[in-house]
């Protein structure tokens, strides 16, 4: 794995396993299809049996048929997913975040019981309802309501008069779903608009833990999160299929991978990834103070405030010890095993 | 320590003294007083015997009056440095790193014992000659020469016919030191021009360990791994002096901290310096999917090679789960406790 | 046109109609239907004789049934058409600077008397080989040959012993197309893969200008031209769309065009859009000095090579007479109708 | 002037001689010597009797001994000033734009009788007070008052119960002026907090066209204008200072201009000057499409709002007809007469 240049794939003790399966998994029976349903915007519905199998979709859920992984190593196996293509990844985490953890914290002694095992090994997939048209960023303010009688529904996640939350059975007289069309972005990620008219629910259907919006952070905020490893996940795919690429790929009778504007995007991209690269770091902390600088404004401009003078003080830093474009370009031999540093030979 | 979002402090055990007496001393000493010596690009010799008495300058150096610390603690301690004032960080850095480093890998046993302790406690202040006015990357091809008879050296990092290194004292004849004026960065620490006419070198002042360029690898690694921490410390000298600052300066009636654009900014800084901050990881990996896209060029318009794929699908994960810019707004709020996500006041 | 912030368009005479009727027929002719040719990645070929109509096609050729429209008219054609879409646009570019200008240029009179007019009409729609699969950047040295005897060609554009170049008519024996799919970008247009095995050519086909890679610079430098415009179109479209949106889509009881990062963003993108927009202009010296500051390295943190100064010094430029964000946002405020420059409202 | 790589200084006609006087002047009496007073943080007053000898100072205004150049021929000046200082043309701006500019805008037929002829010629040197210590970007409110009984002024700059404006002479009773010191951009330029204590002024330094902050904006747009004029002088020094530098400065036996990376810089720096260059204008397009897809959130990713479609195609866009990276190196292969379009020499 070139993109895992720190081998903290060492750190994990017994999950690493679990990760190394979920790659192979993810290498041979999903990678070399993924592109056609990406093309076609369909999702490989044939592969959930065995995306369910190794049964950690629960994440970090015990009990209830969840083996209850580490939130790092449930981190990586999202990564990992994402490594080959963030659909997948994103479908999992609704099903884990979103709907799984919701049900773990929310939901009564019988929904975990009667839901949760069969949600980890995905002989169930359902679907989470967090946005309405006109509300997005602002989802605390959602106009969807429910009232106990007649009892009522308009949308699935439901703020209204008792900010109740509940399940809603697929086929529900009263619940249509309409596909959203037209993505450029996830396209294998089937997306949909949920109307919910005078949709009638059970009472055992209610999660009696839901009374607020309030409730939902911990869920939600356990998906921002793992957000962050499905970036991990792409940036590392890119950045594997890139090196293999320019190693193999070459111009003017040398691989691209021999070229400095080439190596420098390489650095970036494992700079980016690693997050703590020696030639990066420079490049980032000269960002900070420069934005440091604009924040001042005319105090800024003067030593008093530190600021100034940090900002002055962090361009010999970005320079000395060698400047970030030969550490960039030293890196990058090591990563390429060509060396650009030297200049271009004469056309 | 704001800047210490994580509170990485913590994980420090009996070396967290040793990091608070830093901040402190940097704080209380140092602080108060660099901003005249940065003006006037002078260096405040008097501080001198209080920076060298914790006796870290040895770093990781065992022995000769050395306490030997761990890496991480020594990059933390020259972050602290740094998180003041960087020319500082870089005082400590060369006698620590370039010369103390080069005398115990290269020197005799008899050097160690003569020199380290004092350099140690910094009752000895060493240069060290690295460039020449023609090579600065090319540190590897100087031009400087010694020979042994009639004992020349042109320059203190002598890579000639015999590619040895040497001590040379301050006042030997031959040895001519004149100050590099008019620079906007890092004024504290006072750079020369050391020429070096003629100068006699006693088989003492050898470091007989020194044959090669190859030799001085490791010390020069190490010195470049703790400018990544000098950088470090820089960015969070920065940020906290712009945390204090917005949260002070009121303009159209509100603290500086309560304005958008000010909040993704500092954001963006705490997320450089954390460096795994969730909003923070959508925008860097998103460079590095562009990056991605940008080095398959035509092939990177196309799903086969899975980079055009993962490019697209990026743009999601950006967005979702709370777009970048909510989650820095969201962030921004916590550490302000000012919420900026609703629209400015008409005016 | 709210993309045209300079009301450049008001510098056009006589050729400012036909700019106008292309814009009509984009915005009511193409951008109602386009969505779906991009989803399913097919060409709307029923556009192509309203497209040839204008007869503009031809760009600044004069003659053979060309208008010879001037430069900056063609110019901002090609930007109105990639406005609403850059398929087109490509479409359109690649028939008049790569396929006419080149006929125009190393054709023979016959040939351009049988070729140009038809062609300006898009009665004809040809295609151009221009790279092969080993060679993109490097397309000066394809590896595709022609010889005399026995009538070989195996590449369109041909460079070979004789280095010539051919029209090779559809339908040729030989000749094979096969169709380029799973793209991400420009889905509209149809690119392929074209082999030519001993496919025979007659000389009335053979451009007799065209002996070398050289003498297609023109056209190709032509064509490189207009990419140019061709970015400036997208970027007009995309600043439209997004104005729109913001103005319209409200969250938090506001529209999205209220909020300061919005802001920033809309006039970051308005200033590329017009270059020189005043706010804009300072980030990006502050870009340029910085990259100065970086290419002196150790020279460029002193004064005396200039850059160190002049690096410091925009640090004033940027923040004076108004801070980069005090005029991006005063600019946007006058762009959406509504100021943001105060804090926002507590939530 | 390499730094006009378009050759806008051919559109000049009468005004060329102007600028080309300004150019020799910078580079011939001020460049030698202005280093040592950045250094010092001091003025070059020698200077000024030849800075007002041209008598350009008052720009556009025409009448009472100006010359009443072109905006376009001013901003030229301004610009071949920053080229070489911008504490210079800050200095110029300042007389210029927010004194004389004020006078002839607000001032009485008297007062600009009497002062305009000798500011013009810098025989007098004025200077303005715009922000008090807690009013920055919201200058608008400024707290300093003036009552025509018992005639107080706290600052020169008043809006007060009259919101009125004044001439306020040196060594006025009342008036203490002191220095800025530790700066750290612009040192050259004398930066000042005024005081006013019960300052007397007499009716006839009351400016009678001042009424309102409103009355002010005039003057202070043309500033800010012309501020974007400065930046991009700053910007053509540091280009013409590193183009110079680079050709130069050698490294592993090549001019610094050889090499990929530093290249690549020439040219965002000189994209960045001429703003309309082809390679650049297809980044600054890939970032506003990137903007573009941003701010529509999750509409962005589907086609139907333009956007995502465009941020697609944009893709193409920026690596046809030569990729950003290509085109990039031709132009600076180009600018420096060095092509490094192949790769490395091995080293």
């Amino acid at each position: 794995m070139v993109s895992d240049y720190y081998r903290l794939d060492e750190l994990l003790t017994t999950e690493k396993k679990l990760r190394v399966k979920i790659r192979q998994f993810m290498e041979k029976e999903v990678a070399p299809i993924i592109t056609k349903y990406w093309e076609t915007a369909e999702f490989p519905y044939h592969l959930i049996p065995k995306l369910g199998s190794p049964g950690f979709t629960g994440g970090t859920i015990k009990g209830y048929g969840c083996s209850g992984v580490s939130t790092t190593a449930y981190a990586m196996c999202i990564s990992e997913i994402a490594r080959v293509d963030a659909s997948i990844a994103s479908f999992c985490l609704v099903q884990s975040c979103l709907i799984m953890l919701t049900i773990a914290q929310l939901g009564s002694e019988a929904q975990k019981k009667k839901y949760l095992p069969s949600l980890n090994k995905m002989h169930k997939v359902w679907v989470y309802a967090l946005s309405e048209p006109d509300h997005g960023s602002d989802a605390s303010t959602l106009s969807t309501t429910a009232g106990k009688v007649p009892n009522l529904i308009h949308w699935f996640y439901a703020v209204g008069p008792w900010r109740v939350r509940f399940i809603v059975h697929g086929g529900s007289p009263g619940l249509k779903i309409s596909k959203i069309e037209n993505k450029v972005s996830l396209r294998v990620v089937q997306n949909c608009n949920i109307q919910l008219e005078n949709v009638f629910v059970p009472d055992d259907d209610r999660l009696p833990g839901a009374n607020s919006f309030q409730d939902l952070v911990d869920a939600l905020s356990m998906a921002r999160i793992m957000v962050a490893w499905v970036s991990i996940g792409i940036a590392m795919g890119v950045y594997d299929a890139c090196l293999r690429y320019l190693q193999e790929r070459k111009q003017f009778g040398a691989p691209l991978a021999a070229f400095q504007l080439n190596q420098e995007k390489l650095m970036r991209m494992l700079g980016n990834i690693q997050s703590h690269r020696l030639a990066w770091i420079t490049k980032q902390a000269r960002e900070t103070a420069a934005l440091g600088r604009e924040l001042l404004s005319g105090y800024g401009i003067v030593t008093d405030f530190h600021v100034g003078k940090a900002f002055c003080d962090m361009e010999s830093v970005y320079s000395y010890e060698g400047s970030y474009d030969v550490n960039a370009l030293i890196a990058a031999g090591e990563i390429t095993g060509i060396s650009s540093i030297r200049p271009s030979t004469p056309s």
